[in-house]
């Protein structure tokens, strides 16, 4: 794979801040920036396989549900409030497949809780699924400094089926491939969908 | 195709409202409510079509950027604005097939006029198509109450290289497939989708 030839554009600083729901609870729940940091990494690695014509993928913006827009300000909105992802964060295209995952990390060591997944998220991946998709989540275990691409199957397993409302960290280890972290892009996470889903 | 069997579900009547920029802009430009008809179709077909295990293709939310909230009031949004979408409304998978689309109506009689898409759509559907991804524009020509698909290296053609900023309205006659109107789904776009890229 070709390398990013100039490491200066891709600095997370340079990166344009957008206020997000997520973010802001991130922040809220705790001092450690690591949610917004999970989510800008996976930003940043999409506009580098972007420019590299390795894959097309983006964000879908934070849905808002808009009460008040103020049209002697140049449409301004004075009151709204965020709304629930019903899909996911991430789709797109890559090798003419279509690609959809969700992002999400984690504190604990042992596991990954699946309390804050949405039922509609669910829905939506099985979805994606049924009609040939690829579909993934992609978490990171904070205290161990791993990310996983874990595919959306075992998410929804544990999720219909699992006595526990978590996934064992075990089950990444053997069914989840670990993603290379690196500088351009900073998650190497097509890698990690090449090995598991183009490769056998 | 199954036919959706109870017609009550989807009366676009029962469609959730949302305020976006679109269909503002819209109504502000004219008492005709028709660009928010082609938005409120294409989101309807998509709901039957989920709901048929055709194919899930969903609306990207409106981007926009958020200047203030009031986390005493439970995170409300008091002062934000409209972002431009950088790349299309629509996207979702259909037999494993990437899809991506955007949008539009025309009041003109003889052409599509190029003025209302932006630099960096035709760039995301460039991208697009290099992926081996399925991209094209819904054009809804009012006067002649027809949509058509086209594949967007059309547009991207007309675009660069056109020497008006427009389509001619013959050569959607020639090079796009008409989309069927109906009841359920209301625009039946997969089944042009099937002509234009997997029959043949």
């Amino acid at each position: 794979m070709i390398k990013y030839p100039n490491g200066t554009k891709y600095q997370p600083a340079q990166e344009k801040k957008r206020v997000s729901k997520k973010s802001k609870e991130d922040l809220s729940i705790s001092a450690s920036n690591r949610g917004m940091d999970l989510e800008s990494d996976i930003n940043l690695s999409n506009e580098w396989y972007r420019d590299q014509d390795i894959a097309v993928i983006t964000k879908r913006p934070t849905p808002i549900n808009i009460v008040k827009v103020d049209y002697s300000r140049g449409a301004r909105i004075t009151d709204a409030y965020f709304e629930k992802q019903s899909t996911t964060d991430y789709n797109g295209v890559y090798k003419g497949r279509y690609i959809d995952f969700e992002a999400k990390n984690t504190k604990s060591k042992t596991s990954f809780p699946l309390s804050n997944i949405e039922k509609h998220q669910i829905e939506h991946l099985k979805m994606v699924l049924e009609q040939g998709g690829i579909a993934f989540f992609i978490i990171q275990f904070q205290v161990h400094q791993e990310v996983f691409l874990l595919d959306a199957s075992y998410v929804i397993e544990f999720y219909e089926h699992g006595e526990r409302k978590s996934i064992p960290y075990d089950v990444f280890k053997e069914k989840a491939i670990e993603i290379k972290q690196g500088f351009s892009p900073r998650l190497e996470y097509i890698d990690a969908i090449e090995k598991m889903y183009f490769k056998s």
